[in-house]
């Protein structure tokens, strides 16, 4: 059984530049297209959504001048909102899914993830369900608090949970050079040139941009998980993605 | 610091014959008592409510009968939506409280806890939060899922946490022997004989009775862990319990 780790971007599934504002047929789309894979596929899935404006603007106001346990509560709640809706629309199109909430399950030491609750997501996909997991506020040894963004936990998983591909749904074609084109590929030989030619992600967040995302992804190729960072705004791209298609950017080892 | 977990069952805070019925002022009367108290104290609370009739319906119908994630789903949201009252309810009266959802948190095998994350718990603690847990239905590693009821989740955290006091408020007055009256104090001593005379809780859930309770609660005394089992469906009880007056039954080692 290989693993699976969907990322869909809080970009793909709200409207970024409002406050708690959901984009319901994105959601409903990249469920269907989740749906029709995973009924004929053995392959275990892990999806890991972003916040988008559930969570985003309430962590810029509250989480990131120090430790405040109601901007932690108003923008956990936020995020969860978002996360049921995803939950509701793959329940909906046949999935079974299970939520995964980070502030229960892991813990953070300057923003870096150093527990994590790994027992019931593997019983999760030995019975076929896929964890739905996302970027959330978590408590932090040294902050009290901070942002842990879904392009965080993706890695992390990739790696302790042994990962066979990651797909990160975004709504940019791939990783794009100075041109503006899409970079088909990049290894970790070819990042040495390419590195100085990569565009930002477009529009500037707390969780970090494309160029963290990239270096992440290089670092998990080394070991053996490759990764697509691919459109998932346009139709059909996730599931080209689950099947294993040439979408966006491939980023592997060699 | 001395820690005290504070356990209010799912009949003092929704209609416990209904279906997901909530009994908001009773939940802003509870959050207001433990506001009170808390402005006041150093000391650290850990909250665990019940599900009541948001859970113990679903997982009646879905849960008991073998492994089913829809139903799991269901009855995890469920339960979600009475937390997140509550978490409203003591943000509100000005407590800072966090949620830690048991189904992203922790791992049973044939129902007794084998994981259970408590970094983040104790770093709330650290930080003056209110975690705030509840009965879930959670991954087993037997059954697939199983319904981890509030009344295990209390004696748990106690052991492995050193609970100073354990506060059980449900909606009787304390341990009642067969004439109905509040039986005042019991020990592993007194309950060899007082055991045939406990009466039961009245409704017959999927958690278990009162004795159970009972039990477990002397389990926890012999290692110093206190317990009282109240009425917190009576107004001010919650608050007598916290300042260490004499409510309800006392469940002590000597």
């Amino acid at each position: 059984m290989s693993l699976l780790i969907l990322k869909i971007g809080g970009s793909v599934i709200t409207e970024k530049d409002a406050v708690s504002c959901a984009r319901k047929d994105e959601i409903d789309r990249i469920s269907q297209e989740i749906a029709s894979f995973k009924v004929n596929s053995q392959d275990a899935i892990i999806l890991v959504h972003g916040a988008g404006s559930f969570g985003h603007p309430q962590a810029m106001k509250w989480v990131t001048g120090g430790f405040d346990a109601q901007g932690v509560y108003l923008t956990h709640s936020s995020v969860k909102l978002l996360n049921s809706m995803m939950l509701d629309s793959l329940n909906t199109a046949g999935i079974r899914a299970l939520p995964v909430h980070p502030l229960s399950s892991c813990l953070l030491e300057n923003g870096k993830i150093v527990e994590f609750n790994l027992g019931q997501i593997k019983l999760m996909l030995e019975r076929g369900v896929v964890p739905v997991l996302h970027g959330d506020v978590v408590m932090d040894r040294a902050k009290g608090a901070a942002v842990l963004s879904g392009d965080r936990i993706v890695p992390y998983l990739a790696s302790v949970m042994n990962a066979s591909k990651i797909g990160a749904g975004s709504n940019v074609d791939g990783v794009l050079d100075d041109t503006g084109a899409v970079i088909k590929k990049i290894t970790p030989v070819s990042f040495i040139d390419i590195k100085k030619h990569i565009q930002g992600s477009g529009s500037a967040d707390v969780t970090g941009g494309m160029l963290g995302k990239v270096s992440e992804f290089l670092e998990l190729a080394k070991s053996g998980t490759s990764s697509r960072i691919f459109n998932a705004s346009r139709k059909g791209m996730v599931s080209k993605f689950l099947y294993g298609e040439d979408v966006g950017t491939l980023i592997a080892d060699k």
